[in-house]
């Protein structure tokens, strides 16, 4: 039985037509991922699926235990074939999941099984895949589906050695621009002093400046914004719950930096009875964070970078598992912070100031997809001639995101923007992932959005004019992104 | 080719004998709406497109500023032609957006054109609809959809001149009665405390009282309300981010009227070090907006009016645009406020003192409209004898509103109401709008509402009983709208 | 004409074929319902449908007080068959409310009676379904549709005589267990303080302890839990606004339970204005809740029972109704309360205290679905040797819930959970309803799982493998239900 027909998720012939002709042919712009540049420099081989699939993919475990399977099986150190066998014995359960969907995709497309993984047909699965990984380096597996860019995902203070020796051959990943993005969260997470102290550290030495003062460290950052540059970047990226509704003025800014920097505590013995007493007060944290996100924000603008927003996430919410397993393995989900008031005072003090750059808006609750499909709408204009940011929208409603990355999450978004923004200007899509397989779900948005646009013309409401919607197919899978980023393609 | 057929929207038999034997023969009930009364009042021809189109469409501009056009073809002085010709190459950047929608629909049912607009059309389009323009004042607009009343909306302190000079020569629209509607929100915005004291002062310009004390404030909003009764007025409506969750009793909002209107900073310099010190407290503005709200909400219900609370904007968002362009020039968006507490403190306490007048409900962001339309469900009631609220569903939940206009918003407002209210008893749709030309929104409306109907039943959810739903539609269409705002119609 | 045909809701083949073959045979697990033990102890037999339909049922006079239905007909005491007639005249005005369906279904499954229930067959459904009535005494309703399990909702000081009775006759029910559920709300309910002191009072007369100190309550409550445990309780029950944002730690609830108790003030008269001074401080009834709600947690886990936590209610908003009618008279709706901080710290801190129960999370506001999806996914792990848990997916997101429990509401939770959990781990449908006539609920909620995966195998986004989906459909709708909750049933 065919399960990855052809016409995968393609309800009608319209349908067909808009994918097949015009946006399977497209390459891919993925924009944004968390690949690890060392496995595209070296241009990893994978020794089996284990090694592809589970290394670091917390959307798997969290299926696996809540299948119940034990933790030595998801980030521990039991036996590959093991781990395998425990993830297929998942699969049957994920019904209805987007990694049913992603992993019988990932099977045809990479290895053209066409089985339904379970604990019958594992062993098969293995044998074959791992027979076929060792004709598939990373610069294969990125051709596979014409993988033109790919945006990572980088500290300040990383050397971007990797990046520099892909630069310097070429030939490594011949179709392939691998980018860096500035992603500079750490820099100012003042929740926990001692590590963010240890950050500032890495990023003096990065920038070999030594950080007393507020001054430094500002002049720290933005020679690491320079040397990103150099290096071919053209993206920063920002993690946070939500942006501070407040605004915080350079010198509260300063003095949170001293006291953050060299415990200065300036408290009142009276009032303060915090244990060892902080040098911190309440608001501080979001106060710094106010500032540093209007500093990044303009570096972006002043360098003709995007700046993109990942609004959202509520991380490590298991405290024995982030005792036991540390962050990003699993536990983070969806939160519920305020959005509003954050985004328009960040956004709209860049607008005031002439400084507002290029920016794309990501939402991880779904609640807030109007909210954001609107408030990009507030800070579109023109194009200011000899500015770098030529495309239209400037500022775009980003993909599903995450636990939005499956069919509803992708509809929704395309919904919310359809109605409250132009759809024809789209981005797309992009993996965000730490996953080398993961490239179908290119092709998964691409077929989604052929249905939806089909839908709607089978139902009368858009035109049957393929001079219209297939270049709006085709911009949305390739071109629009191409000509927002700035980001230079080889050949 | 035919985009807007007869049966646009209607996927169905089902759906197409509904709207074409129920809902379409019905007049249109535009209950709530921001034309400007001077339009009606001379009976206005457009000159051209641009007049009837870009003059005030903040829709439009959204869209010509998201697909890159510069300010000048938006709300600057480009050639009108030139304008048009701007939006023209927009519209087919438009596709899923409404307004490829509402501009297509607009072209058909005013001036019978089937063309898709574009830059190869525009040149067509613009003549003869400018054109057929000449023959269609706007008596003749509201006629083409047997618009029955228009309800507008204006500021306590506007002397309705042009209301009265409708009302003084009823042959002008000889089909349709034009109604006021009290807009008080900019007399409790204490936001701005120049601009409040400007409106401050008109009001008592208009309503020839002098306006020292709060007494006198309430006294002349009393007498401006009872004006607009005299004139035909039956609804009021306010515009808010959110109703304030607390209480505010009569002495505080005196003592907040008294320094806003005075200056009484009544301040300690010890702990208050704003600059200049501000007359007003922290919380004073959401406290005056808690009581003034009631205020006026009393005078509705002793007035046997209908109150609409249009909660969820925020407003001026982009800071160079407010300054440039002003306000109301689209850069409004949808806000995140919580809505809950407050609504239940407002209408809870109307309820308790018996002072409930009729209400209508609408959400700005989607995610809340389950909660309006359970709200609403708290506070229905049978008529009480010898009162003027005779329809059943005192508390509506309001029809999807300005982001919401669309095909998705509107239907997750009709679902969410169907499920936690009656809505059979929906008092439906209005235009909420600036544009003469903008009633096909009821035509759009009707058809959403009856393919919604018809897919139930042609999926055995519903009865295939038209004796029950040709009525269902109707009045949903007109006539429960007739009998719950109290509004005489001509004829 | 047929309304409830064999195939309603089931739009397809390969729906109707999971619905008949597997959903329809299996038995009813109603893990959480608030039918009144007494009338299960009585085999209560209803004298007619008003007792049966509108005694306690705020779903219906909501509806008829939103058709304009004066009270006396809802929850007054207007002459039975008029307030049935009353009800019958509403019906027809709630097409696409989940009444309509219920309703229908009820008539059918109970009475075998295919009419339309309006004005005209008022009389003719009166008459044959009270003489039906007679035959059908709770035993036989229950039996009608297999219900093999009721799980009531019962009061810690609740002496459980009707579930002892039951007990010691297991005749009464001769298939169907019913399980007390511990609901300790009022117990940690600071807002009257008056009416917390007479619930602790209660409680101290059923432990039969006095109940001076912190610690004798927390004893009285233990021991309630162990005699709850000795009668089949394995389930308790919470419904909350939300959870508290912040911990609180043993001595400050020990103080706080001191002031609410004995009324200490500790106020200090130069900056406590409240009259009379309350011995409570701002937010002592969060604080509060926040330790309670670990302590019953913990008494959950150490006795292997399920921790349900039904929250987002926003209660008693009508003054006026709470005043004259008193509580759960239909005047709640759906709040918007912050719920992710709250879920992360109490979940987060039972895992880190190693003392997490099994737990069910339930959210009246559907905007949260996402949110409770993916927080549930933050807690899943291998059940551990010698637990009482054996079940995968040992937190649950429940089954839509009050407002949410129809077809748009299931569905998306279903959707929610599908894209952001494991669906086949479902402890599925409850009826959390006060009507023994509800269990069609049941049927309702497999016929919509069933329709909504054969429309993803129509659709080619499933495998058409009945081998893979048939158990998925059975365990759903009975298997995982009976192997989550760890309670035994008859035969």
């Amino acid at each position: 039985m065919t399960f990855i027909t052809d016409d995968f998720l393609l309800s009608s012939d319209t349908a067909a037509r808009l994918y097949h002709d015009h946006a399977a042919p497209q390459p891919i712009f993925d924009y944004h991922c968390h690949l690890p540049p060392q496995d595209l420099a070296q241009n990893r081989r994978f020794s089996h699926l284990t090694e592809a699939w589970l290394e670091g993919d917390h959307y798997k475990w969290r299926a696996m235990r809540a299948h119940g399977v034990p933790e030595t099986f998801c980030t521990g150190s039991a036996d590959p074939y093991d781990q395998f066998l425990a993830f297929a014995k998942t699969v049957p359960h994920t019904l209805r999941n987007p990694l049913y969907h992603w992993t019988h995709l990932e099977l045809k497309r990479y290895f053209n099984l066409d089985v339904l993984l379970s604990e019958d047909t594992a062993r098969e699965v293995w044998d074959e895949a791992n027979r076929q990984l060792q004709d598939l380096p990373a610069a294969a597996i990125l051709d596979r589906f014409s993988v033109r860019l790919v945006g990572t995902t980088d500290a300040p203070a990383d050397d971007l050695t990797h990046h520099r020796h892909l630069a310097e051959h070429p030939d490594l990943l011949p179709h392939t621009t691998v980018a860096p993005a500035f992603r500079p969260d750490a820099t100012h997470n003042l929740t926990d002093l001692s590590a963010w102290n240890a950050v500032v550290d890495q990023l003096a030495a990065a920038a070999d400046l030594r950080i007393d003062h507020f001054d430094d460290f500002l002049a720290a950052l933005a020679q690491r914004h320079a040397f990103f540059h150099q290096h071919g970047s053209r993206l920063s990226d920002h993690g946070l719950t939500h942006l501070p509704a407040r605004d915080c003025s350079h010198d509260t800014a300063r003095g949170i930096f001293r006291r953050a920097r060299h415990g200065d505590t300036d408290h009142d013995p009276a009032t303060d009875f915090s244990d060892p007493p902080s040098p911190l007060r309440g608001h501080d944290p979001e106060r710094f964070t106010a500032f540093m996100m209007l500093f990044f924000a303009e570096l972006d603008h002043d360098a003709g970078w995007t700046h993109q927003l990942h609004l959202g996430a509520l991380r490590n919410n298991n405290a024995h598992a982030l005792k036991h397993l540390g962050p990003d393995t699993g536990y983070d989900s969806i939160g519920d912070a305020r959005q509003g008031p954050g985004l328009r005072r960040h956004l709209g003090t860049l607008a005031g100031r002439k400084k507002l750059p290029q920016a794309v808006l990501y939402n991880l609750n779904p609640r807030d997809n109007h909210l954001f499909a609107a408030m990009a709408g507030n800070f579109q204009q023109a194009p200011t001639p000899g500015s770098p940011y030529s495309a239209p929208s400037k500022v775009q409603f980003g993909s599903g995101w995450w636990f939005l990355d499956q069919k509803h999450g992708m509809t929704d978004q395309l919904n919310a923007l359809s109605n409250l923004g132009l759809l024809s200007h789209f981005v797309g899509m992009l993996t965000d992932s730490r996953s080398l397989l993961s490239y179908p779900r290119h092709e998964y948005f691409r077929r989604l959005l052929c249905d939806l646009i089909a839908k709607d013309v089978d139902a009368g409401e858009l035109p049957r004019d393929f001079d219209l919607l297939g270049p709006l197919v085709e911009n949305i899978s390739f071109h629009n992104a191409k000509r927002y980023f700035n980001l230079p393609l080889k050949d």
